[in-house]
């Protein structure tokens, strides 16, 4: 018993080695985390860990205590870059409601801008009785609320893809989060709206400087003026450090890096809601102000890039709604023909991711797994069919919440059921 | 207007150097976080940008995408360490209820082992019908679920506080997390409890291989053996790949890297059980298995070490019970001579922190801030005098949650108001 250490040493050759790399991170970790940057691979401190963790974790003293608690370096999870402009949560290796801040989904469209807080003001004037500018800190001082909600683009399917697909690739520019903030209503009420006030535009202050309009309903409603996330200040790529969200409502509105609204009689016409986000649908028609983010579910584990084993799986996903609360959602493992109530985990929150999940044992056979949202409404997710029929082929993908699903091959390969978006 | 680039250079004379520093940010930030991490000073990315963010930030393209979306450098929020065990939340800085994962507290008993979750295996045995092996991706497959709650230290006061503490010196040992894993009554049910069962040991693998004695009532109510936090893998610091979550029970009951549970028909007078975690108490007694932590609140703004203005301020705080939900935060600024109800702001949610906020009207004199819950089942937040007569001076202090103020002086400074404990 007295060479316990040495023993130790023995059976795993290179513990010496690493017990000095392990010394040398846990002193680190006690100071600033900017200290740590400074050494090499800091990114992935445990590098060296991640080759040599001790044969019995019990027998090695551990890390001490450090200002953030970074991940395991053997958790590589990370978002998934598409046109430039794009980051992309991974949905399929994320568990319950949440997505942490880092791996939020990101579209810009002039990248992120560089704000100094201390600096930022934010605008409210047009047709208001007392217009004003606050600082940050002003803002700090208003009441605040809270709210878990999704956040979903408007853009938020690729009907490009190939079978090779994960739910990420597919979908992953949906995220939740708790975001905490100043009710926009609250703000209107101190700045008194005239009485033709119908419309507000929204303006960041970003070098694309995005702007939209919102109609004054929303605004009283449910807006938030946000300026954290998860607990903690906005990231720079949501905002920072002042953000519109509007629960349920297409991403693009929820301006980021929010400088300025102004109160008016009608909408403003802005760039991002004439040249963009608005749809050709069926008829020559155009949809324009369709802010509403549609119910959706979709299937996160088993998908592709999954192998699975005969035997008992957990079917998980999340569905959400722009509308309200999920109401249901159906499981079907035989592309369509019969479907199974999924159970809900609560809290069953409006307007927020929420997690459904049917225990399903595979028998060796192929099998095709889909899901399908009901949300309080009483809307049902349709399917690509429906909803190439009702918008027409060369409608501009925005606002696509079709039924998807994901085949099991007999081999327990994992694939999407890629099909011809026409 | 041709020459907006130039005339943009010239009222910002280092604009010129900052587009070179950003643009290689710019196109570090489409690769791996792991490369970023290479380049000097590389957790502060935009220490450049924090001395040089440009004058307008809509003539400057920003950022793009990127692998993860790291803070702004101005937001340098941290966790305090203290005794080189402990790791406290910011409370203070803190909004909304949820603590993002590398802010959340930890305690360890021996540092943070480090472990390869591809070879870690959690077993139950003792009297069950069925002992069992489970790596972590047999884990997976069970059905999950998911949970927002806080977790509290049983040690979370600091008695021995001055007038210039902050919340999260004084109480930073509680944060709060969206948990995710496999309820523990359907893997005791998967095993087959005998008869006499009643206890169970959960121990990990750190080198304290921290134990503790848990009843079988508590395992098959609502206990989690979790594997996910805020929708990712734990944080080697909480436990990864695997920790045992009691919803409201003392932090060092919810054990961490867990890889084995026994079955017993009695407790297992574990060292931490023993020679920790029980409590003397007046007349010689000691109180042992005090598992429940006790309704609670503290306001987290403003206090020490804000300066204050004249003029409207939220008074904001959380409160938490691990019997079940708050059911009533009241807030006193005339040191508790008089109680105004605090708003709730939903959801309010069953052993979850929850945050209250009542606005307040500073005139300009002193003031003593202070804040008392109240749960559901009608247990009131005790005063520091109820619970020193209750315990005993020689109390060691566990499970202590006095009612705490907050003082104003007539300069707007906050401190905390320090009194001796006896």
């Amino acid at each position: 018993m007295t060479d316990e250490n040495d023993s130790t040493n023995k059976t795993d050759p290179s513990g010496g080695a690493d017990w000095t790399r392990r010394e040398m991170l846990a002193v680190l970790a006690g100071t600033a985390s900017a200290a740590l940057a400074g050494t090499a691979h800091a990114a992935e401190p445990s590098s060296a860990h991640k080759q040599e963790p001790p044969a019995d974790p019990t027998r090695t003293p551990g890390t001490g205590p450090s200002a953030r608690g970074e991940r395991s370096p053997f958790e590589t999870t990370e978002r998934i870059a598409a046109y430039g402009v794009i980051s992309g949560t991974p949905l399929h290796q994320l568990h319950g409601t949440l997505t942490p801040a880092d791996l939020h989904f990101e579209r810009h469209h002039a990248g992120i801008p560089n704000i100094d807080p201390s600096k930022h003001e934010f605008m409210i004037h047009g047709l208001v009785e007392r217009p004003i500018k606050l600082s940050m800190s002003d803002l700090l001082r208003f009441p605040a609320v809270s709210r878990i909600a999704f956040l979903e683009c408007s853009g938020n399917l690729r009907i490009d893809a190939g079978p090779e697909t994960t739910p990420q690739f597919l979908c992953g520019l949906t995220s939740q989060s708790e975001w905490t903030g100043v009710a926009l209503s609250t703000l209107l009420r101190e700045v008194g709206l005239r009485p033709n006030a119908k419309w507000l535009l929204a303006e960041g202050s970003d070098a694309a400087v995005l702007s939209r309009s919102i109609p004054i309903e929303k605004a009283m409603d449910d807006a938030i003026i946000a300026y954290a996330q998860n607990g903690e200040a906005l990231r720079p790529g949501q905002g920072y450090p002042l953000r519109l969200f509007l629960p349920g409502w297409e991403g693009n509105t929820n301006v980021k890096w929010l400088r300025r609204i102004e109160v008016s009689d009608r909408p403003f016409m802005t760039r991002e809601e004439t040249s963009k986000y608005s749809e050709p649908i069926k008829g020559g028609h155009i949809r324009s102000f369709s802010f509403t983010m549609d119910a959706r579910s979709v299937i996160t584990t088993p998908t592709y890039p999954e192998h699975i084993e005969r035997g008992w799986h957990d079917i998980r996903g999340i569905a959400w709604s722009g509308r309200g609360r999920i109401a249901k959602v159906e499981v079907s493992v035989d592309g369509g023909r019969r479907w199974e109530n999924a159970r809900l985990l609560g809290p069953v929150l409006p307007k927020a991711h929420t997690r459904f999940s049917l225990p399903w044992r595979w028998g060796g056979g192929t099998a095709e797994l889909s899901s399908r949202a009901t949300d309080e409404t009483g809307y049902v997710q349709p399917t690509r069919r429906a909803l190439i029929d009702a918008r027409g082929v060369g409608s501009i993908p925005y606002h696509l919440n079709p039924i998807v699903s994901w085949l099991v091959e007999t081999d327990g390969r994992m694939l999407y059921k890629a099909e011809p978006w026409g």
